[in-house]
Parts: structure tokens; sequence; C-alpha cells
């Protein structure tokens, strides 16, 4: 027997329809480059939003067709995140810290057709320009800086839209809203297309108390990047529950964060731990400068927050929620919140209980895989993560292959290795095994192995994530040279550099006789992760 | 273009099976009819709750075979409430406060199968026993008194059941999970089939911090039967969150009511009005006596609170959100919680627009439909409330007569009259034309007139909700009597008792010489509302 319930789809459309009914003078702001600040309202926004939508299909968009967008976090960037998919398009946001070449490949890959970009991200675009072919070009002039005449003003476009505009009655929440490249887990980057019931319900399960605590009374402060994992879904879910929102723009530094937090009123901010480790240092530097009256809840995640952070923060009133999750998961999968019954725990038991990644929150499933079967739930036996539910990527795109990433059954293979504990706490124990996690960023060591080893002089070569106390893990080479050759550390950087952004570069080079490998010829990289983990980076200069 | 996304159903399988995991040392405590109290974990509950689905399955459910429960508010009822759907099967909660006639139409009109009945409540089943047709039914030694030798045991039928039973996987989230009658819209009630998609999503958004703020260190309270609109949903929504429950019982006078919420530490409750007044009165009698050093979260409806209930809970710190609904909604439909501007607002003004219904939550839409079309969000228009949303009903169980409730493209046409202003509040300013509200439940005007009108001696009647000090309302009818005719109103209460329960009929009959009626023949009721507007109950032991 079926429910006799309406079928009633679940779409960003009515986020954004009920936003604005019921939220049209919640105040938005955004930093601009210049650091002054923009504000407006939803109602604002709503208005933007359909004359983009209006006018994306007035200059030819068709149902699915994708709109890249090149952009920090602002306003204008929100209305893209409703405009794109209210006119039946797939918002494509492209990560700007990427290598221009691998910008380029994921614009072509996505066969997007048409792109926003920030006016100060423009010197980014003319690197990769010529190897895309985007059918438009639209500058959002948010710095100001008046660039750009040959491609076609953002504000223009708007005006050529109208406000009336509706979406579509007929839209089906299993479509496509929104897409993200992964950044490279083998190295080549990887679409996930996400669907607007996915959003929807991952905005429902971002709002609760025991997740992000989300409510109209809320002061909502989105620092992890919008091009990126989608701000941790944030845009949407803030948009559903009506949030005040405040963006930082392209100010990313500590003093302008905590100037932010405490003139606009914060309540919920989120970022990976590096930019809360500048804050704690900033914070430490002048105690009295900032002070935050209420709790902030802070949305950490990217990787695992160290206690020492949570407690310093907790001390500010920043109080750390640790999440985990990929952008194969949309991204929230878990969080490290306590349960009722430890609130009575002591301090230190709290703390260590909120550095892991936590229970996963509703309708979302974990297992730990052995090739023995499923480990116990027993905090010991590591096994890797696999994940299912209805915001967990079920395939990439336009990617022939990719078969191995998802269990016979169904479940998403997430490559961390983790232990799950009688409580159901995850904890990662071993990122997997071929990435790098700088700074919140993934770097892919087989990509950087595969391109080294295509140098002239080099035989074989391993790059291993090696503790970095400012990023936690910078990638260090360890190259093997062929019988004879000869090469020194600046010129392999040369090399590689190429291809790779600066920051994905390894740190440090290192020349060895041979490298470790497993019974089957594979490269074992635990053991140089071994050998490496005392890494002293002072060194790096002599290395370099 | 589709999203890349898991098809992963919402179900109440999941919720069950979360729960198991996460919660399982979270406590469930139900009140027994001698006043004791019974605890255990959401562990025990799972291990029961599969006993029963197993059990179920064995004694022969089929998928979607309806099972009935006529059950207070307890810890077995919470196993139902899983346990059915789990094994494939449809919940059908039976109103044990309708006539046992109606009590017996309802379970013949569901065709069920089975019936878990409280052993209190076997008095109330042998009034209807004979007209229905239960394959097996199970009682429940919840009052421990020893009953019903003849029918199966509860305790007996889980200790067939199998503690590692699991449901199927394939399970499909627009299968029905529950099954609610509403209690008579137009004299005959009337199926509402609930999807597990329907619950999961109302579940979730019951949760959000703008509507119950449901936590897992939440202690929530269900006063409102869970045998009527689901308890508000809160069984599902708790149990997906993992709230500690306390449950009632059938224990609901103020003052054991005030003893739980302070000896249990109760974060949230909910009931409709008539219970909070008893509270009010209880609070008052002995101020000293009961005392909440933390706000309790007070979910409250089935009719507006008055304002000055709100108040004087507020001083008690019980804090009241009054929440808007129907057994057609799932029911939350609309919370009157106040907007981020509000709350600079004087006391008074926050007080009158707590007491409204408030702004629709997440995913449910509504409109305010006149004749000439909808109405503009003036707050001064009123039109008939129209809804629609994923737990809005798109029909009612095999019901012939049904069309007229919903509108041609597809809204449930609610027979409320409300007006909804800019800000987007809904204000019911008239109840749906035919229905009284007496103390939350609804009586309907129609079939006691119908009935009435069946009498030798009645040519035509009315009957109208009038305004009542302690049940909002209660049913006046106004009598024609055929020429020559005479009969007296004790007479006519026995006769309309033949068919309806005690608290369903007239306190008091009025005898007229004619009624008013609308220019196309139809009684003008508004016209004897204004007439009877003042009428003093205390005259009733005259008039009866």
């Amino acid at each position: 027997m079926r429910g006799s319930m309406m079928n009633f789809p679940l779409t960003v459309n009515h986020v954004f329809e009920r936003a604005g009914q019921l939220f049209a003078d919640r105040e938005i702001s955004s930093r601009r480059p210049d650091r002054t600040v923009q504000r407006y309202t939803y109602a604002d926004f709503c208005r933007r939003a359909r004359r983009l939508a209006s006018a994306v299909q007035r200059i030819g968009l068709r149902h699915g067709d994708r709109v890249a967008t090149l952009m920090w976090n602002h306003s204008a960037h929100l209305e893209a995140y409703f405009g794109v998919p209210l006119a039946g398009g797939v918002l494509h946001t492209l990560n700007l810290r990427l290598h221009p070449d691998e910008i380029a490949f994921i614009a072509n890959h996505a066969d997007d057709r048409y792109l926003i970009v920030d006016d100060v991200l423009l010197p980014i675009f003319e690197k990769f320009r010529g190897k895309t072919n985007f059918e438009r070009v639209i500058v959002v002039p948010f710095g100001a800086c008046g660039a750009a005449i040959e491609h076609q003003n953002y504000e223009d476009l708007l005006a050529s839209g109208s406000e009336d505009f509706s979406p579509a009655a007929d839209a089906d929440e299993n479509d496509a809203a929104a897409m993200c490249f992964t950044s490279g887990t083998t190295g080549q980057s990887k679409g996930v297309v996400y669907s607007h019931r996915a959003l929807v319900l991952h905005s429902f399960a971002l709002a609760l108390p025991d997740v992000m605590n989300l409510s109209t009374h809320s002061v909502v402060f989105p620092v992890s990047p919008m091009f990126h994992a989608n701000a941790w879904g944030l845009p949407w879910a803030c948009v559903m529950i009506g949030t005040a929102l405040v963006f930082p723009g392209p100010c990313l530094d500590a003093e302008t964060l905590l100037d932010t937090m405490t003139t606009e009123g914060v309540t919920h901010a989120c970022a990976v731990p590096t930019v809360w480790l500048g804050v704690q240092a900033a914070l430490e530097k002048e105690p009295e400068r900032w002070k935050f009256s209420s709790p902030v809840t802070i949305l950490c995640g990217g990787m695992a927050p160290p206690i020492s952070l949570i407690r310093n923060l907790d001390r500010a009133n920043l109080r750390i929620t640790h999440g985990w999750g990929m952008t194969e998961t949309a991204p929230v999968a878990t969080v490290g919140s306590l349960k009722a019954k430890m609130a009575a725990w002591p301090a230190d038991r709290k703390l260590e209980r909120r550095a892991m990644q936590g229970t996963p929150v509703p309708f979302v499933e974990m297992r730990i895989m052995r090739p023995e079967g499923e480990a116990p739930h027993d905090g010991k036996t590591p096994g890797e993560v696999e994940i299912r539910g209805p915001w967990i990527a079920s395939s990439y795109f336009n990617c022939p292959d990719q078969q191995h990433r998802w269990s016979k059954d169904g479940w998403f293979r997430t490559g961390d290795i983790a232990t799950m504990d009688a409580e159901g706490y995850l904890e990662i124990v071993d990122r997997s095994k071929d990435l790098i996690k700088s700074g919140g960023e993934w770097i892919s060591s087989v990509d950087l192995e595969n391109t080294l080893m295509g140098h002239a002089a080099v035989r074989e070569a391993a790059v291993i994530g090696v503790p970095h106390p400012k990023w936690q893990e910078r990638p260090l080479a360890v190259v093997v040279l062929k019988e004879g050759a000869a090469a020194e550390p600046e010129e392999l950087r040369a090399f590689l550099s190429q291809k790779f952004a600066k920051w994905q570069l390894p740190d440090a080079f290192v020349f060895a006789s041979e490298l470790p490998h497993t019974s089957v010829g594979k490269l074992l990289k635990m053991k140089l992760r071994e050998q490496y983990a005392a890494w002293d980076w002072k060194t790096l200069d002599q290395v370099r």
C-alpha cells in the first residue's frame, strides 16, 4: 500500500520562494576586496536571483546546462547558487586555487557554457582562458576594478532579466542543481553532480540542533569557500532557515575575520582548522581586542582540529563542532557532537571526543570495511569507511574508470581509514593512503609521482604527506634517480610547476637509492611515512 | 541532467536502525495506570520493536496490512509505531475517545487485520468488538489488570519474535507506514495514509531550531495522544534525534503532569491548550510546588492558546510555541515562532504574534483562497487556507466523495478561514464552518444535526460551537420541533448518545420556532453563533 501524500518535490526552488516570502528583510552582507561592506536584504537577493535566472534563460540556457562560477564568497555568488538552478541550470563552482590547466580541464570536462567570474579573479581566468570555450563570460564588478570591457557586465545581465521570473512548476527533485569537482582523489578531478533533493535533505540535516543548529535568529559566516564543496552546504541551508548571512569575500586574514565576527554579531561560522589556528594566534597576540559575550558555533572540518585548538577557542567562547565529509558527501556526513550522558564527563575526555569525526547525521549510514568483512565497532579495528545516504554520490560525472569507488552493494568507498567505537563515533586513523591533506585541501601524491616519473632523470618517486605544524601535512618527495643521472630539487620543482599549483608542490625532495615495495610490487608508502614522520621542516630551505 | 546521488529512501526503518546504534542507553519512561513508572532504554525499545516486527510477520502480516492500536501513550505504543512499519505493515492508531460504533466503522473501513490494545482499554474494545473482525487481538499488560485470557498477551507475542529481525532492504519511501482517521470533518471519519517519506520529512521539520528544537539532549514529553495525529509526529522525530522520551500513560491530570515534568527534567512537551489551562490553574493554586529552572518548550496546538495562557506560562518558564495543523498535514504545518527582528518588540506585541498560527515550516506552502482568487497578504482579507507539501494528504483512503477537498491544481482545502499578513503569518479567524473544537478534539455539528433530525419530533436542528471558559467551545443545539410535536432536552440527549460519545453531545438544547438560512437555503450558522455567543454555561443545568 502506498501513502496518500502529495508528490511534492524537494527543490531549492521552494527554499528560494519561501525565503522571499518570510525573510524579506533579513540581512546579507559581503566584504569587498577593498574591505568595505556591501549590505542588502533577502528581498534584494531574491529580486536579483530572479533576474539572473530570467537573464540566463534569455541568453539561451537550456535545462541541465552548466554555468560555471569563479568567485569568492559574496552575495553575487549566492545569487548564482539559486539563480542558476531556478533557471533549470546546474551551478558549477570552479576552485580558483587549482592550477589554471586543471581549472580548464574541469570546465571543459563539465562542458560549462557560461562563466560568471569576479573582476578581481580575471587574472586567473586569463591564465586558462585560451584552453576553454565559454560561450559567454560574465564579469561581476565585485572589486570595482574596471576591467573587462570585452566581457558582459553582471549588472547589465541582471538588468536584462525580469524580477517576475518564476521557476518551472514541474521541477524534479532528482534533477541536477549543482556540480563540484573533487580535488584529485587519484590525480584526476572528478565531478559530483548534486540533485535538488540531495541539497535540500543536506540542508535539513545541517540545520538540526545537534549539527549546526541554524535558526532564523542566527548570523552565519561561511568562511569555507563557496567554490569548494559548496561552503559545506551553508548557502542552501541558511536560506532555507532564513539566517542572516555574512560573507568574507577574499578577506580571509585572521584579524579581518575576527573584526567581522564581532561587528556583525556572528553566531555561526565554518572554516578549516588552518583558519582557526590563525584566529587562535591573533587572539593570543591581542587578548583584549575581540570579545564574544555569547558562544559562537564553529563548524570545523577538512581535517581534524587539534585538541589544543578546541580548548583555546572554547576559552574565547568560540565553540568548535568538528564535522567530517567530502565533496562526494555534499559534504557533511558526521559531526563530533557530544551525547547527553557525556555532559558529565571530565573536560579532557569531552575534548578528545569532540576532536573525533563523530557520529553520522540522520540518513547517513557508515560501515568500516576490512578484507575479511565489516569491522567491529570497538574503537580499535581500522578499516575503510564506506558510506551511503541520499546526499552521497552514486557516480562521478562522465568518468570511465570509477567502479572501484563503489562497493558491489552500492556504498561509496571513501578511501579513508577509520575506526568506529561502540558509541558510533568515527575516528579517522589514516588519511586515504595516497592523499596529502594540506590546509584543508587535498593534494594527490599519485599525480605528483606520475609527473615526477616523467622527468628524464627520475627512476621512481614517492610523494608522502609529512606532519607539518601549520598545514597538518605537506608533501615530501622521495626520489630515486636513474643510474648515472643527476637532478637538483629546484629543477624537479620547476618541472612539476608546469602542471601543479604552487601549494601542491612538494616542499622537500629527498634522494634515495631505492623505495620500499609491497610483495605485489606496490609502493609501501606507510614505511616511508614512518621514516619521515619526524621530518624537521626547518631544514626546508637547505633541502630546497 | 540528473543528479548523480544515491537513491536512498527516506524510511522510518533508517530512523530506527540509527537510533539503535547511536542512542542505545537513552531513556524512555512511561507512567502506568497505577502511576508507577516503567523505565527502559532505546536498546530495550529496539530489541522489543524488532521482536514485534518479527512476530507480526510470523503470524501472517503481509506488506501493507493494517495493524490497529487502541492504546495510551507509553513505550509499547512506541514499539508498535516502529515495529509495525518495520515489518512492512501500516500502523493504524484508533482514537479511543470516539464512540464505539465510530471506532468499529473506522477499523472496518481500514480493513485492520490485527489489534493491539491496552488491557485497561479492553472495556472500550468490548463495546465495539461485536462489530469488528480482527483476526487477532493482542493485549498489552499495561495496567497489569489480569484481563483477557481469551486474547494473546503482547509479551507472549514478543517472545515468539526474534531480536535479529531486519527490515526488508528494498523499502520504498512512498510506501504507507501509518494511518490515522480524521475526527469527522463532514461527519464521516476519513483515513489519511502517511508514507515513510512524509513521516521522515515531517520529523526533520519538527526537529528544526525554529520549530521544536529537538536535540539528543532533550527530554520530550508527548502529552497529546499517540492515537490522534501521531502525537504530532513526535514519536518519529524524537527517535530520529535520539531524545529521551517520557510518556504520560493515562495520567493526564495537571498535578501528575507537573510532577512528571519536574522529576523527569522534561525540556519539551506538547498538548492542546485545555491541558495547559489545567496546568495554569494548578500552578496558580500552589505557586511554590513546581519550579522550572530552565525554560521548557511547549508545543501547543489543536486550537489557539489564549494570550493570557502564554503570558502566565512564560512566568513559570513554560514557553508556548503555537503550532497549527491537521490530521491531513501530518500534522505540523505552521508555528508561531518569532522572527529575529521581533525580539525587540514590546512584550504584548510579541505575545499577540505568538498566539497566531504562525508561518509555514520549510516545504509547506499555503495560500488564502477567495471566490475571486488568492487573497492578498494584508492580514485582513480572509479566505480558505489551502496547503501543499510533501507531508500533506493527496487523498483520503477509499473515500468516494472527496474531490472537493482538493483544488483543481492539487492543493488541500483545509476548510479553515484565515488571513495572512505581509510577514507570512497565518491567523485563523474562523474555524471551518461546521466544526466545533472542544478541548482540542473536533465535533462534527453536521453529524449531530443529521442524527437529531432523525428524531420523530424534530423538524430542523443546528448545532453550533459556543465559547466555553474551559473547553474553548461546547456544542449547543438549536432545535425546531415539528408542529404539534414535543420533546425534552434529556430525550434528545439520550437519542444522540446511541451514536455519539458523551463528550460529543450538545451541552444545551434550545428550542426555536425557526432557523436562519442563506439565500440558497443553507443554514446560516454564523447568525446563530452571534446570537448565542454570550451563552452562559452556568444555566446548563436548567436547560439540561
